[in-house]
């Protein structure tokens, strides 16, 4: 596929907006948190947020699959499958922060083409989509040239999101060496990086609807994104992310992940 | 002082829009970005945000005294002493996040009787008064129940700013003990506790602009705040905070954090 069609990108849009609206109902209002098997917690507005999106999808394109971080799977064999996370942040927005977004991508063939971070509370949303600009509300957005991860800011949501072990000291001996470690911001951070406001980021722990959106955004910004080894992150990916502004510190971040603590 | 007049309270009001204008002039434009002496990044935004804050100070109550993250001090034998940090958070303005904050603070012998926080980007502001409640954007607010840390979301800007040894232990200590410990957000963590939806707040390396603001703020929605032994923040204090929405928890956490490791 050489260009995304214009219907699709059109649809993207609609799901933010779908997404957003039901985020906005419950944001700051006193929803009860549920806590999920893998212990991260979800609310109604998660749920309500990602069958709005999906209701949209099935009415438009039924035989489009779908992979939601709440409602499971639909024909994942299809030739487009969107996958969703309604509330990328949940805890942030559990807690009253705004930086909390919907993350949309869709895959052609198992590579993500389109992709959006929707920020409903502060009002932006960046689109990517294969072989053009990325853009913030409609700009055109870049990365910005950092030669080497000593100059970089790096971001991650929370340095416990590294297993203890060999990750975590892993991540603690990149963050000694950048020029300023910051934490907090699920998605904004790629967002960020994106726009040239921060260099990289590392983080661990996330699943396939966390980070799919995010490809066609920083790929289309001039950036670089992979898992540790340095492979595009897919549907098989292990969750650990590492996105840079520029390649010559994409490239010596993954060495210094692939260096083992002396012990 | 049974109540901070009402003339002094439209001040800390104009002071805060001053801030704004200049904050929201250099927001994610290219600012040079300078290193202080404690290392701690410092523009031309938090210098220019400040002065126009001293100038109105200086125009309307000459004798006031004045403490300044950027200008230094004026009159601090002053009766009144206004206590300002022009960029909470300067680190996220630097890097285009909208969660940086101007701090406010009015003292009166020496306690604050009057403290603001600021966020021009997401148009919220904080006001706590000596013996009033406190509000926000004009609504009163109030923190949450929450009898234990280990029921507690717990909020830090980032694990680094507590000294590498026992200050740094002791805070890992007590996130294995809460039920989330959330990172980033600098003073905005203080406002979401104030509105309850977050318990608790410990921090260490502040300086006295960083905390001065929030005390009333918090005092005044029937929170805790002091530092790691309990004693009112002050002019004197070490710049390590804990702040609670519940006096149990506020309690809880100071003994925690005073238990030594076993080594």
């Amino acid at each position: 596929m050489q260009t995304v069609p214009d219907e699709l990108v059109a649809l993207a849009h609609r799901l933010a907006e779908a997404a957003g609206a039901v985020q906005r109902r419950y944001f700051r209002t006193p929803v009860a948190v549920d806590s999920k098997s893998d212990d991260s917690p979800v609310t109604i507005a998660d749920r309500e947020a990602e069958a709005a999106m999906r209701e949209l999808i099935a009415r438009h394109f039924p035989d489009h699959g779908v992979l939601g971080e709440e409602h499971g799977s639909d024909r994942l064999d299809a030739e487009f499958v969107w996958v969703l996370d309604p509330i990328d942040g949940t805890k942030a927005f559990i807690t009253g922060r705004p930086q909390f977004g919907t993350l949309i991508a869709l895959c052609h063939g198992g590579r993500p083409v389109l992709g959006v971070i929707d920020q409903t509370i502060t009002g932006e949303r960046w689109v990517g989509r294969a072989g053009a600009p990325s853009t913030m509300n409609g700009a055109a957005i870049a990365t910005r040239p950092c030669s080497d991860p000593a100059r970089a800011v790096l971001c991650a949501t929370s340095p416990y999101m590294f297993a203890e072990g060999d990750e975590r000291a892993a991540f603690e001996r990149l963050a000694r060496q950048v020029r300023m470690p910051l934490f907090g911001g699920d998605c904004y951070a790629y967002g960020l990086l994106a726009m040239g406001f921060v260099d990289l980021v590392v983080e661990a722990g996330l699943g396939v609807y966390d980070y799919m959106a995010l490809v066609p955004v920083i790929e289309g910004a001039g950036g670089r994104i992979t898992d540790w080894e340095g492979r595009p992150p897919g549907f098989g990916s292990d969750g650990r992310v590492v996105a840079a502004g520029d390649g010559r510190t994409h490239e010596a971040v993954l060495r210094l992940l692939g260096e083992k603590t002396a012990s």
